[in-house]
């Protein structure tokens, strides 16, 4: 019997809770034992809850009780649970975490201090929610240099995407739909803005380059900016808009960004519409893999940190190696990056100015969208296109082709 | 250093020695120590080739080396694989395989072997080529009751199925074009009816529910009666036909089959296309995740092999529990499972007839095809399905929804 403690009893915690439960029979076959919940911590009681005995508002009863073999962060946030998991880890709990904020920042070190402490930290979780991304990365394409990743790792973006596709709406209307539906939070800044997508892919650029890349360093942009007419140009290219979050291996170092991005069908992303995620990894023998599914949800969460917990109880006493140091990685430049850009100009703007500028284009399209017209530009590092956009009169918005 | 076998020196054979060549780095870091090829077992000998020198003809040479610790069985069929395999395993050598035919039928009593021997059986390859599958079911997914896997899990046919959509062309032509190009072997039987795609979903069946589910038993249509008016009908639905197979738990025990299908844009499945594969494992927390990718090809599949070289490393001298037991799974009988069908009949027959039968069909299509039209019907078992399709005059053929 293995006792475990969940942190926090939000949302995926109580899919912990949830999951342990109908699962047991499952969990405990893998496990090797059965697990149960002995503790949860949060600064509520919940009275009339089944676990409502179990409920402690000070960690240090979970911290010094050696029963407790491994704890589940489900809080969120930097503090406190990076100061619960460390203590946890440093007691040689394994913690088992859904919080990818704590995970983009500190997650190296918490590998460090379990690994001095013949524990774990695992986080699956973090990234895709119940889609197994994190561990299909760190046991099973071993054998791999993964030269890339592009992935659609934010649900609430992809589904105002493709609601404005489907529905030929504009962004602000959309985005209110999403948040009446709870598909969107009521402060959205962290999904719309791209902060989400950017701690989810400095965690899979960790895992990818063995290093740290801190998520403050990621060049984001968000989606406020794509209108109805974006959309429309998209359809017309036969190509959707997504939110990508990419990380790249270039002579420059890592290319890592998040931003919209036109994306043909020919890439598996193409068709990953509303809530769901996709998560390509590019490895050098294997070329492309794609990880699909609903990217978050309380139980879909939870059960990857029960798979997590499964393993921990597997593994008790005993380190997982995970590659991933605090040494910074070397980040490329943005301006170093190459893109093709779709480019939208106003009518006044001649033709031939933009041929100046860019060469004659080989994709134009005109009368689609009243007053402008736009054009796609060769592939090219964003310092070069940077300037010519910038010598060019009547842009009205530029966006990158996949 | 860890020093290895591989049997048989064909397409992923050789590819095996590549990848660990090419990546020796990265096969070293995560095995925690380096891996090298001693042996190749080959009836053959290899004449310039750099691991000329490593040939051997006799299986026993490796049996008896204790330097050797893992063996990769890339021969493919029954025998000698099987003894081999069994051979190296009571040995305590642990074997890595792409051998799907070899896996379905003999997994579950290999996966034993190894456990009384304390080494391991492992077969990331033999389902997906290079995509993680067999692992994230067995080290990911451990907290969720599977209840479906629905898969695309042959490249060559997926390859024809597309180009039949694409081009309008009939399954005839398109097949010798595939040959033509080497998507399709000389001798296509295993492809085009089934029996390749039926071994893999027999060894996910066996993984999804821990007994054996022989793959004989498994109801198997292939696409070879196909036509070019089927497909002119999906694309009237706005669906395409995919080769599936299909495993689910009912409540009449494992309903497991191959069979073509029409499959709906919501699928994940309606966008996999070309030789990719794409499978759709479905948990009771989790929902829907799809593993995508190419499922085919000498170094993704070898990819698949050294990463489960590189476990059987890490864990020298340890078993790692797979569930799945000799123990022969409940099927559903056919007759059970239920489906709807989309029926062509001859325009002699008259609607009302369908509709005395059928009930008043949602769909019907009308003159996309000369001389016939086709109907819905509702979902209903396949024996009562049967039932009414044999007094129905002037069928000319069905086709189920997925």
């Amino acid at each position: 019997m293995s006792k475990i403690a969940v942190l926090g009893y939000g949302t995926v915690g109580s899919g912990v809770v949830e999951v342990i439960e109908k699962n047991q029979d499952i969990v405990s076959r893998n496990a090797g034992e059965a697990v149960e919940v002995k503790y949860v911590l949060d600064l509520r009681d919940f009275p009339g809850d089944p676990i409502q005995d179990r409920v402690v508002h000070d960690v240090n009863v979970i911290l010094e009780d050696p029963e407790i073999s491994v704890v589940c962060e489900t809080m969120g946030g930097n503090e406190p649970a990076y100061t619960f998991s460390k203590k946890a880890l440093e007691a040689g709990k394994s913690v088992c975490t859904s919080n990818k904020e704590l995970v983009a920042n500190h997650g190296p070190e918490l590998i460090r201090i379990a690994k001095e402490h013949n524990c774990n930290y695992f986080f699956e979780a973090s990234v895709g929610g119940g889609i197994p991304i994190i561990r299909p990365m760190i046991e099973a394409l071993t054998a791999e240099h993964v030269v890339e990743i592009s992935g659609i790792v934010n649900g609430t973006t992809n589904y105002i995407l493709t609601k404005m596709t489907e529905e030929g709406a504009d962004f602000d209307e959309t985005l209110k739909d999403a948040q009446n539906k709870g598909y969107a939070e009521r402060n959205p800044e962290a999904d719309i803005e791209g902060y989400d997508a950017r701690r989810k892919i400095a965690i899979l650029s960790g895992l990818m380059s063995g290093q740290y890349v801190k998520d403050g360093d990621i060049h984001t942009e968000g989606i406020t900016a794509i209108s109805k007419a974006d959309i429309q140009y998209a359809a017309q290219l036969g190509m959707n808009i997504k939110l990508l979050a990419r990380s790249k291996q270039t002579k420059h170092g890592y290319e890592v960004m998040v931003a919209p991005f036109l994306v043909g069908k020919e890439s598996p992303l193409y068709a990953v519409s509303g809530v769901f995620n996709g998560i390509v990894v590019e490895g050098d023998m294997l070329g492309q893999a794609m990880f699909y599914g609903q990217g978050a949800g309380k139980l879909a969460t939870a059960s990857a940190v029960v798979g997590d917990v499964v393993e921990a109880v597997q593994k008790a006493g005993k380190h997982v190696e995970i590659f991933w140091s605090q040494e910074p990685a070397k980040l490329a430049g943005l301006d170093e990056a190459e893109h093709a850009f779709l480019v939208r100009v106003a009518n006044d703007t001649p033709q031939e100015s933009v041929a100046k500028l860019f060469g004659e284009p080989e994709v134009v399209i005109e009368n689609l969208v009243e007053g402008e017209y736009a054009f796609m530009t060769a592939s090219m590092a964003e310092a070069q296109f940077n300037e010519k956009y910038e010598a060019l009169a009547g842009t009205i918005g530029r966006i990158r082709l996949m």
